[in-house]
This record gives C-alpha cells, sequence and structure tokens, in this order.
C-alpha cells in the first residue's frame, strides 16, 4: 500500500532546517516536515527566574503557538480569546520538557534559553517538528553564547540531541510521520521524542478510535527509534553547514 | 529492596472505592489510592453541546482540580489567578479522552456526562485515580439514566472498562503506582491507560531525570498492565456491591 | 407546625465535627450541618504579605469555593470562567472577616493562616458551616504553631470562639438553620456570626420577598443567638476529643 | 459629644438630589450625602435576560464602581487589572437587591431597568448613597416609560419606596451616616436598607473591633429606622420637584 | 450653512472648565465641549515605576474611560467584560502622549503624575476634551506640588500648553469640534492635538467613507490650528481664576 | 547626507512581496520591507458576523501580531499575559480601517474577509508593511471567490488599492520609510496610508520630542504620497506575477 503522498509507511517527509533564519534571535531555524512549517527562536539571557536565583543553574523553557490561519480553517487567536487552550499549553510543555532532557543545568550556569516555536503553517506533526527544529537553535544558542563568553570555560551544557516524530496506525498499517489527513485518519497516534543514541525522552500514545494491543505499540516504538534517528542526522548536518544568514 | 510504605515494587497501595458519596450527582465515587483521596462526580444532562446537536451522538468531558491544601504545601487557586494552569488542562484532556475511549456515541444518544474529578489529598497518582474513579462514576450515572428511561431500550453506552495506573524506574527499580515521595525521585516516570482486556488506551511515558532505554520501557509497560487488570477486577467488584447511599 | 425534616423551628440539623481530616493541613476540619459538608483546612505558614511586613502582626484570610457538582445542578467552575463570581467573592470576605473577629494579630506574630473552605456538598447553610468548622479548622493550627515553637511563649492568639447559623422566616415561622428547600422559600433570610459569648460579630439579614418589620428581626436574633450558643458547645467537644487521624 | 464635622449623633449629612443629571438616560441622578457625590442612571430597555423569556416578568440590576481618584489615594481601574474586585461585587448585590424589593416585576412586564452608580467623590457611605439615589433614578425611567407608553396601562411597577444609611459605633457612642473619618474609626459599622414605611430590606453589620452586644444593635437599627425615613422624605420632594434638565 | 446646532463651520461649541471639583485630587478640572462632560483628575504621587528609579527623571500616563450610560445607549463595563477595548486603550495612549509633549522630566524629578478622564457624558469629541482639560488639571497638580516643595526649586515641569480638538468635513464642508451627530455622519473625521503656540502634537485624520485630497487636509489643519489656539486661551483663563473648591 | 543604510531621504528600503506563501488561506503575502518581515493571510468565509446578518453586506475585519522574538528582545507573548496590549490594539484597527477603505460592502456580499498580519521580524514600519502586503492578500482572496463563484457576477469589491509607509525627521531631515534605528532617534514620525491614487485614508503624526511646525508637516505628507505611489506600483507588478505557489 503506497501513502497519499507516495512514502513508504517508514519514509520520512522531505525535512529542511535553515538556519540562521532570524536577525535577532541568538539561534533561529525554520524547519519544514513536508508542508509543515515551523519557526523555532532560541532566546538566550543571562539570568534566572526568581526561583532560581543563587542555584548556579540555568533554566530553558518553550513556548509554542500557531498563527492563526496555519490551519485549513482560521483558529482564534488565543490572545484575543484571553486564554491559553490546553493543546497549547500541552504542547508547550512537552516542548520545554524534551529541550530539558539534553541540557546539563551547571554548566548552562545562570542563564535562561526561551525557545519560541511558532507554527506558520501546520500539515501534521507540528509538534515533533518543532522540537526537532528547536534542538538545532537551542544548539546554536549556545555556540553563540560560548563566542560571547557567557559559559564557562570548558563546559557543554548540551548532553546529547534530541528529536521527535510521530507514528500511528492508518487502516491498519502502521506509518512514520504522519500528514495531516493521515492523523485524522489514525486509529492510534503517538508522539515519540528520543535522544540521538536512540533511548527514549517521551512516548506519548492515544487511542483514537479502538484501543491498541502491545504488538502494535511495539512495531510503532520501533518505526519511531528509526525516523528519530533519522532527524538526528539531518540535525548534525544543518550544524555542520555554514548558517544562511 | 522493600519500598518506603513496605510493599513489594509490583503492588498496588490500598485502594477503596465508596460509591453514591454525593446526594446530587447521577454517580458520584470517593477513590482512594493509598493517601490520594480523589472525589469522581459524573453529571448526566439530556442534550449535548451546540457543535453537536442533532448528530444523534452524545457528548463525555472531564474536569480536573486539586483543592488548595491537597498538597503538603498551599498551591494558589486557579479561580483566583483567573486562568487554569497547564498541568491542570493536560490532565482534564487525559481523563476525558480515556473515558471516551469506552464509550458508544450512539447508544448514548445526544445526552452529556461531565465527570468532575477534585482532589481531595493527593500523594502521587492523583489522575489515574481520577481516571479509575470516574469511570465507576460514569457507569452509575449510565445506570440512573437507563433507568430513567433517558437511554434508547436495549443499548449500552460502555462498550468496555477503563482503569490508569502510574509506573516508574525509582533508583534503578521498576516500580508499580507510585506514591508522591517516589514519584519526585523516579528517573522515569510513566502513566498508562488500560481496558480491561488489557489493551492500551493511552500511554505516557517522561524521562525525568536521564532517559530510558527501550528494554526498561518494555518492562514498565507489562507492570503497568498488571496494575490495570488488578484496578479493573476492583472496579468490577465495586459496581456488583449496593452502592452506601 | 412540623419542618420539612422533622425538626422543630428552634432545631439545628444534626452537626458532625471530623478533626484531622488531611493529612497535609495544620488543621483540617470536615464539618456537615445535616446533608451540607465542608471541608475547612487551616494552613499555617511563617510571614505575613508585603503590606504587613514589619508590623509584627501576622494575618488571617479565607477562601470559599463550591465543588460543580455540591449542588442539585452542576454548576460552571470559576477557574474555567477564569472569574470568581460576586457570590464567591462575598462568602470568602465574610468567613475572613468572622475569623479576624477572634484573632490578636499582635500575638499570633507574622505568621499567616489561610482559611479554605471547599463546599463538597451542599443543602443550605454552606457559609456558617464554613465559619463554623473554620474556627476549629484555625484552633488546631494555632496548637500545632505552639507545638513547632512558631509562637511567641505564653501568647494566645485566640482571643475567643466564634460560630454561624442561619435563620429566616418561612411561610410566616421564624426557623433556625434552614436548610436549601427551606432557604429557598423564606421570606426573610439572615445569617448572624456570634462569639461563644454570645456577642454579635456579622448580621447579615435579607428581605427575600416582602421587608420585614422590627418585631420579626428581634425574634430572629434571638433564635440566632441559641444556635450559635449550641455550636460553640459542639466546637469545644470536638476540641477536646482526640482528632481521628 | 460633638462630632468631626459638627453635627449631632442622630443627624444626616446635608443631602442633595439633583435629578436629570445626564442628557441621555431614561433616569439620572447626582446625589451627595456630604461630600460623598455618587452618579445614578436608570438605562430602560424593553426585553430581558435569557433566562427570564417568556415569563411576562421584567429585571432590574444594579453596577457600582468608584473612578479611581474618588478616594484620597488613586485606586486602580478594575478594567485594567481586568477583574471586579470582592467589595465592588458585594456592594453591586447589595443595591441591585435593595431595588428588587419595591419591584413588582409582573407590572413591570418585560423590560429591564440596569442602575449604575457610580461614586465621583467618596467621603464614606457611597453605598447607601448609591440605593438612594437609585431609586430616584428607577421612579424617574419607570415615570419614562409610562410616559412612551412601555408599561401596560394602569400597572405600578414600584410597590414601595427604598432608602439606606449607614450607622456606627464610635468611641462609644452611636452615629447616625458616618463621614470617612467616623467610618474607620467605628467600632461597629452597619448598612441598613429601609422601605419608605420602616421595614427592613437588608441588615448589615460586622464588628470591625470588638463583637458588639444585643443593645448596642437595638440601638443602632433604631437609629438606622430614623435616617431611612428621613431620606424617604427627600426623596419624594425631590420626586415632586422639576428635573434640572 | 448653518450646523446642527446653529454654529458656524469655525465656531467651537460652549466650552467650561470647572477647577477643583474633586477634594482629593492634586489637580481637578469638569471639562465640557457642549454637552460632552469629562472629568480630568491629576494624580501627583513621589517616585516612579520601576523601570524609571534612579534616573532623576518623571512620569506621566493617563488612563480614559466613559462611563456606562455617558452614550445615548447603555455600553457594558470594560471592568465587567474583564478587558480594555481597542477604542479605549487608543484613546488613553494618545492623551498620554500628549500631556508628555509639554514635561519636562528633569525638572519634574522622580515623580508621577497619572490624569484620569472619565467621561460622564458624551456628545463627540471626548477625547480632545479630555486631552484639553488633563493639561489644566496637571497644571494644578504642578502648582500644588511646588507648594509642597516636592519639586526643585527654580524648575518649571511643563514646557508649554498643550489641547486638543477634532475637525471634520460634513457633507463637503469643514468643521470645527463636531458633536455626535455631526462625527457620524463626516466623510472626514480629524483629531489634533496642538501647543499652544500653534505647533502639532499629534494629528490623526481617517477617511470615514472616501478618501481625501490634500487640499482637504490642509484646510483641516488650518481650522484645527484655529480651534486649538482657542482653546488654549480658554485654558489660561481657568487657570488665572481661583478655583472652586 | 546620507542614510544609515545608505539610501538617500527620499529612497524606500528593497521591497518583496511573496504572494501564495500559505497553502491554506485563500490569499497570503510574505512583504519585506528591508529586514521587516510580515506574514499577511486573508481568510474568505461565507457569511457575517451577527449584527451584520441581513443587510447584504459583507465585513472585513484586521488582526495584527508579532512574534514574541521578532524584535531585538524578546516580548512576552500576549496570549501568555491573557490580555492585548493598546500598541497591538491600535495597529490591528489601524489596518482595518485602511482595508475597509478600498471595499465596496454591497459588492462583498454577505462574506467576511479577515486579515492576519503577524510579523515574523521587526526592523521599523511593521504596520505599513502590513497593510501593504494585506491589500495583496486581498486582492487574491477576492480573485479566489471570484473563481469559486462566491461573489454576485460583475461585481468588484475592491475600490481602488491601498498601500502604507512611515515618515519621519531625523536630525533635523525628513525621511521615507524608517527603519528601526531611525525611528527611534526621529522627533516626529508619521504613518500615511494613501490609495493608489494618491488620496488619503489615514494620517497620522505624533510629535516624539518637540512639536512639529506646519511646514515639517507639509514636507512629510510630500513624501509619503511618494512612497505610496511607489508601493502601489509594486502591489500592481506583484499581482500580475503568477504566484509562487
Amino acid at each position: 500500500m503506497s501513502r497519499i503522498d507516495g512514502r513508504t509507511p517508514e519514509q520520512l517527509r522531505p525535512v529542511t532546517i535553515e538556519r540562521g533564519w532570524s536577525k535577532h534571535a541568538e539561534g533561529s531555524v525554520l524547519i519544514s516536515f513536508g508542508d509543515t512549517k515551523v519557526l523555532c527562536t532560541a532566546s538566550f539571557t543571562e539570568g534566572v527566574p526568581r526561583w532560581r536565583k543563587g542555584s548556579g543553574e540555568g533554566w530553558v523553557t518553550a513556548e509554542y503557538s500557531m498563527l492563526p490561519r496555519a490551519t485549513n480553517t482560521r483558529g482564534d487567536r488565543e490572545s484575543v480569546k484571553g486564554r491559553i487552550g490546553g493543546r497549547t499549553h500541552e504542547i508547550s510543555r512537552l516542548i520545554g520538557r524534551s529541550l530539558r532532557s539534553v541540557v546539563d543545568y551547571k554548566a548552562l550556569g545562570e542563564n535562561t534559553v526561551v525557545l519560541d516555536c511558532d507554527v506558520l503553517q501546520a500539515d501534521g506533526g507540528t509538534r515533533t517538528a518543532a522540537i526537532t527544529g528547536a534542538y538545532v537553535a537551542l544548539a546554536d544558542a549556545i555556540t553563540w553564547a560560548r563566542a560571547k563568553k557567557l559559559l564557562k570555560p570548558g563546559r557543554q551544557p548540551l548532553t546529547g540531541t534530541v528529536a521527535a516524530v510521530s507514528v500511528g496506525i492508518v487502516a491498519g498499517t502502521p506509518l512514520l510521520d504522519l500528514c495531516y489527513e493521515e492523523d485524522v485518519r489514525a486509529e492510534t497516534d503517538m508522539n515519540v521524542v528520543c535522544t540521538g543514541d536512540g533511548r527514549f525522552v517521551e512516548v506519548q500514545g492515544t487511542a483514537e478510535a479502538v484501543p491498541f494491543a502491545r504488538a502494535e505499540l511495539d512495531t510503532l516504538l520501533d518505526l519511531a527509534v528509526l525516523g528519530c534517528t533519522e532527524l538526528a542526522t539531518l540535525q548534525q548536518t544543518a550544524l555542520q553547514t555554514a548558517a544562511t544568514d
């Protein structure tokens, strides 16, 4: 069976990672997973939130948002509604936890990095693209900080790399990196965040229609590790290339 | 190795399920997982939200909240702060999805059930106790509606049962049903929601300190299925007993 | 004339006061006035709000809330609505003022007690049950603080005791401690807060249907003092009994 | 003992009632109790809130607010803070209940009157001045509606008149109509709302410092009835005079 | 062509400026432009917002609001809605910028003046009346501060005077100081803020129906300068008169 | 005198207009004025807001927002703060009014177009770039609607074209299209919106430091008309080119 867009079940969509997209941010990446496009910026500032002052440790946090017309039907702005929805909260927290899993706070020192992930166009997998892009933006912000002598010499705040991908079962077939049309038809949908060496940071699986069996779960996990490993390679390649700006 | 409270690694805390706790709600349960106590009420009303009118289908949703002094340190009320936090949003959505996984909307007809899960005392595992208790409250509300002739004859809106438990790795050992002290020390923390026949509805695993390997994940999933199966039995026992009110 | 539940006009509903209900709070009471059940917790913390720092005086405040399904018809959560309603504000302020009337701020020292009164089940008189229960929780928190050496030796922050009860005129008859059904039918409704020695802390009378004459007001005040005195005795009895936890 | 401003204990401050203050509102009154000035407007509109449609009955509601510099120290605007405070809520509700006590909803028909009471300058007794002025604005709006043939012929929506005054004990002496300086020093503070024939609509007494005895309460009530009766006369006089606009 | 109210095209409405309206504020003015009445208070406080501390410079800011029934149809209160509308924001900012244009922050020293402009009755031109009145209130607050020795001797924080007026094209004719009925019919509407010597502080012109040509713009600017000059004279006259309070 | 970026005083920055940027929106443009980049999407939907139903007329509105790290220093998200700031409100309203000035509501029929202008990178002139880009997006949405037969045949909802530019006086020299560094140093700052035939839709001039004279205003208006005319040509060129998507 071939997929809507002609991919094989275990194939990622075309991924592009454009570094240095913004002239202002310390790290910035426009990442695309097919038609999903997310602008990820990393803002590095000296100092930490009040509850962490004097600890000698840094902080990393994330905020996710969608432009109102990133989707097929226009959504109301959360700023206009005056409140952040549950989905936005949930994804912002997931991105923050995922990135923090590869950060050594002591090595970062009392500095803060805020990762803003704004979805410019959505076609499924926005949170996984956001995590994958945010890692590259974070790495660039760390490099910037080192060049500015804002980090203690000889310390590496990044303990590894992190990437994420969605997997799901559509019409009985396990698929990697679902586009929107596949996502809405999926019986089971899972987002998996892995480190570059194939270990798990987050596993979030949801039965959309019918509960799933252990064997299905195992197949999906295999597929996800495969996808994350491939994304880790793409991240490394991007980081070894000169930024566009 | 024995646990803080003397349990074996694969042992649940004492679970109590007190039905008919509230005189007003169509279904109500005070559930405890050890010192964690959650009041779950099911409010059954005729009619559905506007976006579902005329569909012939019902709706089930959930709201989770903690009393300010349910925890060791008093937390601010979200009503006073004027906004719901990300954690509350996330858990409310999880409970709603979990319960909907065992509901046949057509059989429910155009009726709505709201599940309120209010944590009166917290000692770890509040969301898993909430899901487990909410199922029993939902079952009671369905029974009430059938007695009131609010359901079509011969239809069963519940397609199965659902329960949830936390699992985690503490000091290298996989443990079932973490209490608060174990939870804060866990390297990996996972909440698993299963149907009564051992299939998965939700799997949410998070590496708190270090990423986890596939083998660890497999062990945790085994443990969780074990716990959920035991909880399913306790739910059935409770439902076969006359309610206390 | 006998009342809906068989009581005489000047009879309280059965009152239970269960101390030590919560394992976390410094004082905690589950109080019931018939089917009205309120969980009152007292959270004692060192320090005072900024506007009181350096004064040598403490602070006592209260927050009242109802669980959504405490009532016959489910009410929306104020946290979800994003704002606190006028009734909640009004009652929180009443509870705070009532408790402060028996507190010597100097003797309390720069410490704060927050009284949370959460209505688990409502059947009329929730605010009066809350005040009556909160006093017991406050007394327990003071005892706890003394044992922890957080109070200056030889000082007693409580200058008396406080309790509250509702009275009203239903079908021309003055009644003590209205249940919900009586409350909705009352021509006049009054909440009275008294100290243990029968003096007044708060008197709040409202003509629901027709204005009331001075003679009616006088009868209601007599009835309220009677009820408060009886509640003061029940509070003392409870405080002299070993807590359940 | 003479008072701060030379009055006798049972003397009101100078009261002025200026009708027709606004060119837009159906009824409008600028009332002053000494230096307290409140602009009361009555907005009459055909139709009722949704929950009352088809009942054949009208609705009357009130909103109270203070200009930021009505007081000695500037207060933050509640619109800027994004939430209404407890005090504002409490007073708005009190004004609404007080005015509704003299309204026959059937005679009003399905029409709504909103009473806006905005304090332009505060010197104690703002809520009692608001109630007293709002009654006159309401009476004018009813007259306007009758002239416009918006009321059923031969029906009188007003069943009586209503006025309010504060009383309190300052330095052991019961005083009528407290100004701000007296109010802050009062041991006991009471707001009383009466109908023109001297019956009670609302009684709200608070012990600010020490609980008060029954005898004190009785004296205060006597004083309040005296004041309200005098205010009722002033209202009638104002209503019999041609409006200034 | 004569105007609705009989004025010539280049004629202002009757303007009254009543100083010392409030007993509490350091400066206060009730200004009327015809039936438009705005209460402007200036609150002088020592100290500046945190971001300006230690700069040796002062701050001036403004807040504009309308009473709900200032207009022909009652508007909802922004405090009740929980958010400030765009129009209110826009006008508050305009008033603040306009007044700041004649303030020397160094001469003001680390002091803050808040200008509250509350529209009691609206009939077009509320923002221009607010600016014109706020200037007089500000001048009075500065005089008050000098008398209290809160300003450095020999320094004058006001570098000039400021006034504002609306102009517009109605049925092809350029008019000065539009009343509400003219405003709603205007093809082009402009608000102009000028210093006393006829220079521009703000020019805000909007084509309501059809875009306007340069020649029309030039005529409107001429008219506006004329009006602002006349208002500057009225401000000076008012300031040379003894205040009413 | 040459400018920071080498331009002459009357020279625009390089302008690019990339149509068809988004796969979902009916019209979408990524516009850049130098380093200022704004994503403008036009969402066309059948139907109008409730207050306009049955009028036979359409509606056009706009929302402006900045990504948090569009600027040199990260700004807080308005969705997280829970309220929209005055500047955002002001600009959204300006964009909406500007676009509506070239719309014939009758010809549009009962359809709504929402223009979302999200600033991806800011370097001065974000509101003028937003208006200029939004016009092109609107034109594309109208073309889309005509192709879908959603417009009445033979009707043209656009009555002209609209573009905007900033002008200002920096160090005494009038300049066209200020970049951020020029903007912060400007003594006077003006935003001008013109139709393609050189008439004015909006003129908003502000004296940042010192009030400006009529002669300066005249020079700035000349410069602005020049810039808008040039932008109108660039808009037409872009619309005659095939979209990139």
